[in-house]
């Protein structure tokens, strides 16, 4: 673990999983409008909603896959993690008062590199409505050891930390 | 174009292209905080994340990917539009007071199933800072028509609906 109580590369392994939860409220639709810019009628206008196939507003789907981007910092890996790509499939929509439980599940662990593959889903009532992978890039504890060895200028430190980097 | 001055698929072909540019805010990386459940220290805490490599608090990566969602729900193909799909690949950090240009350009069009495949790209200063490709689902002018007709009940009209459809 980071000293922010993130996993490092070294404590993740394939199968690790969890979850992250959230209320997709009215008031979050309507930020999410606002600093996203995104005001497409289907969010932001009942009338013209009520119209469509969804027979009302829906959340952006951005807004229900951020609950993702909040399991991968909050949850696993936690916090210090970085993110590096992301794939999203909307499946059905997000209405608002919904609670999306977003599960990120590790599907392969790259510790040479410090990366990590995740499996990213969003249900809704059990129904799966996001599906997708994302690729993270997270510390190493051995390689902030050498880090922070070098950082204080010693040597016989910086070279014991090394050999447990290698080890 | 549909009655918000959307895109139909008859009118999208290969090449188009469009921009929406936004600034992104302190204000928004609270606000995108609060909307996602997104608390990485990275994005909230300038102590920290001064002594990563980035120097300092960047925004959330999907919050500077939202503004995508904002050029397909603004420009092109504009009100109307369902997101399907989007892989993101975040390639450089973007600071609050950074403005994010997001360009969609029409890949492929599948004009049978109404679906459209856009290029999505968004750059700071010139610099891409994400990369990636969007699945959106758009309605058909010929298709609106029949239903309209078939809305009006009248079998005349709907029938002379789908032979513009089938043209």
């Amino acid at each position: 673990m980071n000293n922010l109580n993130g996993y490092d590369i070294e404590d993740l392994s394939v199968g690790m999983s969890a979850t992250f939860s959230k209320t997709i409220t009215e008031a979050d639709i309507v930020l999410f409008a606002g600093v996203s810019g995104d005001t497409n009628a289907i969010h932001i206008n009942e009338e013209y909603a009520a119209t469509t196939a969804f027979k009302g507003r829906i959340a952006h789907g951005f807004l229900s896959a951020s609950v993702i981007s909040a399991a991968v910092a909050n949850r696993l890996p936690g916090p210090g993690a970085i993110y590096m790509d992301q794939h999203l499939k909307f499946l059905a929509p997000v209405r608002p008062g919904d609670t999306v439980h977003a599960t990120v599940k590790v599907r392969e662990v790259y510790a040479e590199r410090g990366r990590v593959v995740l499996e990213t889903t969003c249900t809704v009532k059990g129904v799966l409505v996001i599906d997708g992978e994302a690729l993270v890039k997270v510390d190493s504890s051995a390689r902030r050891a050498i880090r922070e060895a070098a950082a204080a200028e010693s040597p016989a430190a910086a070279a014991a930390a090394m050999a447990v980097a290698a080890a």
